[in-house]
């Protein structure tokens, strides 16, 4: 049976209630955790489900900061710095991930309180995440916000970019599934993915097929 | 063996190649079909990768749209109408799905296209895709041009939510999963999905557990 809610049902829920139902309805989600540090290099992590795709040249991604929440430590720290990582979350370690958007003190950092290692490399002024299979960091380009919620866009340049290289196709995708990246929903459930199929580039006059296999193979 | 590209190395990447990988390197994504009409009620269907929660009060998501492709006849919809629906993709129609990515004329539904029937329901002046379980009808709020690379951010407010009543939880999680919503990653790789867990809301001196049983019944 299909239910259906308008938007007067929707103001009339229960905050939590709503909240859930809301953040389920955008769909899967990007899981990753952003790494920092301030000027003194103490280190924050903190798992984030709004990353998003700007474009490949240059290679831009932003997210979402939400307003008055433990992501705002995030958000001083690349102010501060200009600098921050974005790592994938396997299943080996999405409890840990998870347990990073508890409200600690801007001096507890949460590698130490979950078990994540902080990772320095490339002379980068941000911790990475070790245990996470793919890793970049970021330089921080623009900050714009959106006054419609009070929510802030972050949009940085990936400057580096670690991989598994038995992950990468011929045609440079990237497989994350076989690098054990997960997704998650709403705002607490966390899902392995399937492969269906990747499909070949779209024309008006011809069917959808498969990628051709020789693209599909490690490069 | 883990392989690293600085920011020269991707910037020296042939054009397609670094598409496919800077696509894939964001994580698992929202797969979402944008419904929308002109004033005349030519319809039009595009395939969206980049939706993004806002936030649950008022109920905002936005999505990205590229320069200069197919995606351009929903904007220009949306921003003649004010309305657009979002639907979630399901294994049974994703091949169609994809499809609507290719290069139509703009005399050319992609619903006709394709095959996905269009549904015009809730006296709402966008067509829903009726082989979709989970639908959304939304009114444009703002759009935010992002300069840095000539992509437009577009914000939009929940007005009506279809989804299967056996889906939505006690607590208001809606089981996107259960009801055949599926992901994809990079340009083209479509994926279904098994849960992990729900994790219980994470508090700095506890430990990460599971939701109860009791929330995650069907409500």
């Amino acid at each position: 049976m299909q239910k259906y809610f308008n938007r007067i049902d929707l103001s009339g829920l229960d905050q939590r209630f709503r909240a859930n139902l809301i953040n389920s309805v955008g769909g899967f989600k990007s899981l990753c955790l952003i790494g920092t540090a301030d000027k003194e290099c103490q280190t924050n992590l903190a798992i984030f489900n709004s990353i998003v795709h700007l474009g490949a040249t240059p290679p831009l991604m932003a997210f979402i900061v939400r307003p008055d929440t433990v992501e705002r430590h995030t958000l001083n720290n690349i102010l501060e710095t200009g600098v921050y990582t974005v790592n994938h979350v396997s299943e080996s370690f999405y409890q840990k991930a998870h347990q990073t958007s508890a409200r600690y003190k801007k001096s507890q950092s949460e590698f130490n309180e979950t078990g994540i290692t902080a990772e320095w490399k490339a002379d980068f002024h941000a911790p990475f995440a070790q245990q996470s299979s793919i890793q970049m960091g970021l330089e921080f380009r623009q900050r714009i916000d959106l006054l419609i919620n009070q929510t802030v866009l972050i949009i940085g340049e990936i400057q580096h970019l670690f991989f598994p290289d038995n992950c990468l196709c011929t045609d440079g995708f990237l497989d994350i599934e076989k690098a054990g990246t997960i997704t998650c929903s709403g705002l607490d459930s966390y899902h392995k993915t399937n492969r269906i199929q990747r499909l070949s580039y779209a024309k008006p006059d011809k069917l959808t097929l498969p990628v051709p296999l020789e693209y599909q193979k490690e490069g």
